[in-house]
């Protein structure tokens, strides 16, 4: 098959975008680029250039920078160009030269394609390339996902060029009578894969020659790996993840019987922002006692009982809410609470519903959740009691304890709202005026 | 962690052997089976230790056997030992000197296992060797079965020492002033490993120092993911596939809309003898008409309306079955003929039976599968009739077809068995004696 066939069936064969879609080439002037707009060109597709100028090899930069100017002339397409301040860009956002390189030229490629009305922004990533890709992420140790190697279409770029090998372009421009500039492009390119690319694959040439083909076939299959390892995910997180409001819960037996554990268990927590390094003290809450907990970059995942309770930390944060003397509404993420004076009536009985001597009560009044340590004295008891100890006695589940809020008046609690009022705040005999308080839950 | 912890722990996390049942080591005196000896000695495990002298390298082979006979009379345990003529046995089976080397040590020491009540082999396979089979695998191109590497157990073998690199071994056997000979195994070892071994991972560690243990964490990652491409693969052939005797059917739009097409399509038709190479043909039924087929090594799959139909080869083979006068009762795989004289009666009108002239009928008469190019006069007609026409009159499907007999006198058809008899054969006016032939199907 020969070049321009190997790319229109590429083309087809990975559905990168149909022919009367514009694409633009990133071209440097190197080889892979030029090579790539000569078969655009012949397979009659329409495509506008884009050249960076880094500007970080003097006169070379700007020689290459006219050639493909010139190219673009010659193949008669719409043309664009930028010259970057790399090593400015670099010093003030203090990062190495080919990640300024990177970031610039994406940035400006992408902006350049909504601009031209393109579809795709291609780039003449070819199979070493992408072999190269798939050692150096096995090397550095990578799981499934590091297999797949440069994808055909990821977002708005193609890579139309993955099917072929270098000497086939090196070929077809010899062929063809077609100029370049030498690949300039390497600016791009780290230490590693020069490494690699120079020292490494020549020599596993020497076992394997046809290495490249045979790691380039793995990946097309590696791929295929990745898709069905992803269906497997996906139906085993259906089956051990359930959702109740801002909860997820996963049963504690069913996935301790998963196989296999240890990726499951990767693939749902990363999700709540578990790093690799904690995965193992997860595992653990499987054969912990209630109450122990992990917290992660953004969750906390609890062992309660049969349960894994996975909750946002934002949810977790402690709101403080301060109530002036005035103020009869609040509102908090789990209720309403609404404050009134009344003359003494008949206490009503609600667990909802609060009843306090008003005079007791010193103002402001904060509105917080319960935290360890908190302690009260629960109406009818002349001792004090740990709040933590007043729920075991009440049974609560931890994600029951997770919603609770007290009110605060002066250090000492008030309510422990929805559940029971201190007793040194109750109505006696003497009581004149009461606070009325009515808790809504959300 | 120590070793000593490390091997234990390994152990229990792979499920490898209870700490009672007794192990053979596989003991060549090189240094990792040596320090495997030790280790299994100081964790207190049951064991034996088992050597092969492969008489190739004269003197030392006979230092290495008694070296190993010493080793296991100083640690108390049994020893068994075998000297094989490797030379000799590599030129009778016309094979390399590794692979004669490795076929007789893994048979002598699987009969040793059996008669020594061991219940596994253990190799001393390391954490290096591991990354080398991968890496040799990705080199060679491999599907996602070949990056799971060495396996911690496969059968009756175990590789206790996966977990661990070779440099720790080596550490240990200084440490505890253990002595070895110089690797001897390495008779074993093909060429291209050391390659590996001595050319390239230690160019890769220059780019990456931790490569043996990121590839190793790899390899775990992978075996996981390799679990999970089995459980999406049993699922879509559970949905794909299904049977009918003999005869395994996949609607040919059910699979067209599968995803990953390839991979799947893969995995179900190389279960029935399908080559990488034919894949792309049967694909290409996937788009062909009905009666287009491919032959794998042992199967037909045949597009036949919106199925694909697969039978064994052994199925399609057409027998021949000889019938001599005397005989009343033939077995096919497909059903029963009973064959019986009678006088002239009441013709029956079920299909699975036919009336025969009996003085048409020439003996011996054969009964086979029907074929392309067989012809015969339906009864009633006149005009000869390509059997393969009259089906396409009678609608039979093509697995319908695949069963059909025919019953042969004299290179005639006479019964398109189930079907319809030949005009030639049939009851006149004049016939005497009638030949009553019934078929039952299984």
């Amino acid at each position: 098959m020969d070049l321009l066939t190997g790319l229109t069936t590429y083309i087809q064969k990975e559905n990168l975008f149909s022919p009367d879609q514009k694409i633009l080439l990133a071209t440097s002037g190197g080889v892979d680029s030029v090579v790539m707009a000569h078969l655009f060109k012949q397979a009659g597709l329409p495509f506008a250039i884009a050249h960076c100028n880094f500007q970080l090899r003097g006169d070379e930069s700007v020689r290459d920078e006219s050639f493909v100017t010139t190219l673009a002339a010659t193949l008669g397409v719409p043309f664009f160009s930028v010259r970057f301040d790399t090593a400015d860009y670099a010093t003030e956002k203090r990062v190495s030269i080919q990640v300024a390189a990177r970031e610039l030229r994406y940035e400006w490629l992408e902006t350049t394609r909504k601009a031209s009305g393109c579809a795709y922004i291609a780039t003449a990533h070819h199979m070493q390339d992408n072999v190269e890709t798939v050692l150096m992420n096995i090397c550095k140790g990578t799981g499934i996902s590091g297999l797949h190697g440069i994808l055909p279409r990821q977002t708005t770029l193609v890579r139309p060029l993955l099917f072929t090998q270098k000497k086939d372009l090196l070929a077809y421009a010899t062929e063809h009578n077609i100029s370049y500039v030498e690949d300039s492009s390497n600016i791009t390119i780290k230490y590693t894969r020069n490494f690699f690319r120079h020292q490494i694959i020549p020599v596993m040439q020497e076992a394997y020659p046809g290495v490249v083909n045979n790691i380039a076939a793995g990946i097309e299959r590696f791929r295929e790996a990745e898709e069905l390892y992803s269906q497997s995910v996906i139906r085993h997180k259906k089956r051990l993840l359930s959702q109740k409001g801002n909860t997820w819960m996963i049963a504690v037996l069913r996935l301790q019987k998963t196989v296999p554990l240890h990726t499951i268990a990767w693939e749902i927590f990363r999700d709540f922002g578990c790093s690799s390094a904690q995965l193992p003290q997860v595992l653990e809450l499987l054969h912990s006692t209630s109450g122990r907990l992990v917290e992660t970059a953004s969750h906390r995942i609890i062992r309660d009982r049969q349960w894994l309770l996975i909750t946002t930390l934002a949810e977790q944060e402690a709101p403080l809410i301060v109530i002036e003397k005035e103020r009869t509404h609040v509102v908090t993420t789990d209720g309403h609470l609404k404050i009134k004076e009344v003359s003494k009536t008949v206490i009503p009985t609600a667990a909802n519903i609060a009843c306090l001597d008003k005079h007791t009560v010193q103002y402001p009044l904060l509105l917080r959740r319960w935290k360890q340590g908190d302690y009260f004295y629960p109406l009818g008891m002349r001792k004090k009691k740990k709040v933590s100890r007043f729920f075991i006695d009440q049974k609560l589940s931890l994600l029951q304890k997770e919603k609770i809020w007290v009110l605060e008046s002066g250090k000492r609690i008030v309510w422990v709202i929805g559940m029971r009022i201190d007793d040194r705040f109750k109505i006696t005999d003497s009581t004149k005026d009461m606070l009325l308080l009515e808790w809504s839950a959300i």
